[in-house]
């Protein structure tokens, strides 16, 4: 049997989960002092933090420990590349019963480091601590490398919104696990780790992107937190966005809708756009709608009538 | 009645925290986008995460929510400031069942950002989502002004170890609390807000100090993890640490030992460094003890027998 938190103590368990985090040459100073230092070339550093929670987020039986060290780590991940930055480093507070085995926070811990090593950043700290839930918190730091940050603030009428990587597959998989199945493997591996298309952001900021955020409460949810912060009107055009066939096979046996998981889907940590017209897309990004005067977010020129993203405290 | 979050909704309840958090010269882009962006003036940037869970840290009928806020802040901006860094902001995740009152929320919201803006910080971001147990998560970023950090290594023999701020005060305003009484107001004040000396630590920084902790474990267990960190050999001299008369007849109204609280309370985050010999203490300091040559840390000469500070796992 694998050993728990409180049999392994804290001490103990941090020194289990620091071996994994390696550095880089941002990392000024690493685990084990009071804070950690982490560089920041031009002055300036980019921070965003998001929790992941066992039973809303997560669960133990869905996900390897890995998943949701990778899954924790990317939400942060993704919001950083969103601001045009790139990720320099994380930290992890860890809050979990004192029944958890200890080596399921390794898992953990080598997720969140894998996930980080992947973008070129490092894991430089956190907090472990004991709660009721297993919940984890994670920070991330970024480097606008001397660029200004990309906001949600910036689209303009003319602009084309655009977007990079997968969306759908996540909530396809969530519905996929919730019925009790565990495949198709595309639908539950989406998510389980999600894949943000973190080179897309880089290469969109490079170029001078208007707009962008991370596609996290959904698609139309997203993009009106864009068009409202740019005081803008969005539309999307569903030409553009065509069901991936395993995704419209799934959603017919499970009696679902491949188009709302595709539309008001987060938690495959996609990233939406407004670019100026004239530009041709980076690598990755697709036209999927235009920017016009006005306010709010229209679906082929129309409405949305369905449910726009997540409330994380709606009762529904 | 008050609403709860689940009432208010993620976004109104998001509204409502973000207008108490002020801003600052640093703060480059506020709360309200994927990540905020905050100054790093001399190319880096210290950051360190602390939790506080419902029923573990804190319990709602013994603190406020302001006073939750301020601890919560507390306990990170003392990590920032004993890395000799100015603190600079604060980034809350906050993790909440869904009956839990907006008001608190909004409480604990102000508390944060008064605590952050007595040290000329802001709260320029967060996350907040549902869960069973009440949790804040609370990341603190600092600027060291050009300065290297002050680490727990860098004691050597021959230096003071000196003490800033209080110790005691919250491990015995928590003994009050837990036998059901609520006074003396001085013990119970410590315990819900801790004061960390931050001047002090500043001060400390400027002038050179070898090695610094925030003594959030006890006075004992931080000065091993200086002496640990540092190859050194710590004693505390305890006539330095006189029990505060209003400790010692609280301690023997409660039939407890003012000592213990003195030499193994966590939580009033005071400040204890090693010095050179040759320097003028700064104001707020108190010589308390020596480094030599060796490991561990003695008490008047003596190993010290009792408990030596917390391991947040351990199960007595």
């Amino acid at each position: 049997m694998s050993e728990t938190v409180a049999e392994v103590g804290e001490f103990r368990l941090i020194e289990r989960f620091t071996r994994h985090f390696g550095t880089t040459d941002a990392v000024l100073l690493g685990p084990g002092d009071d804070a950690a230092v982490v560089a920041a070339p031009d002055g300036r550093v980019v921070a965003c933090t998001d929790t992941l929670v066992e039973g809303n987020h997560f669960r133990r039986d869905w996900c390897s420990a890995a998943d949701v060290g990778h899954k924790a780590a990317a939400v942060n991940l993704a919001d950083v590349a969103a601001m045009g930055a790139r990720p320099t480093a994380l930290l992890a507070a860890v809050c979990a019963p004192q029944d958890t085995p200890a080596e399921w926070l390794e898992g953990l811990a080598i997720g969140l480091a894998d996930e980080a090593s992947a973008v070129g950043a490092a894991v430089v700290g956190g907090d472990t601590t004991r709660g009721d839930q297993l919940t984890i918190t994670v920070t991330a730091l970024g480097d606008l490398e001397g660029r200004a940050p990309v906001t949600r603030g910036g689209a303009r009428p003319g602009d084309v919104i655009a977007l990079a990587g997968r969306i759908g597959w996540a909530a396809g998989g969530l519905n996929v696990l919730s019925r009790g199945f565990r495949s198709p493997g595309a639908l539950v591996g989406a998510y389980r780790r999600p894949q943000p298309p973190y080179a897309a952001a880089r290469d969109a900021a490079l170029m001078g992107v208007n707009a962008m955020i991370d596609v996290s409460d959904g698609l139309l949810a997203d993009l009106g937190h864009i068009a409202s912060a740019s005081g803008v009107a969005i539309d999307v055009d569903t030409t553009a966005l065509p069901v991936p066939e395993a995704m419209r096979n799934a959603a017919e046996a499970l009696g679902s809708d491949a188009r709302r998981w595709l539309l008001t889907g987060g938690e495959d940590h996609a990233l939406a756009a407004a670019f100026p017209a004239d530009v041709l897309l980076p690598e990755g990004w697709r036209r999927i709608g235009t920017v016009a005067d006005g306010t709010g977010v229209t679906v082929d020129g129309r409405r949305w009538t369905g449910p726009t993203g997540w409330d994380h405290f709606a009762t529904t």
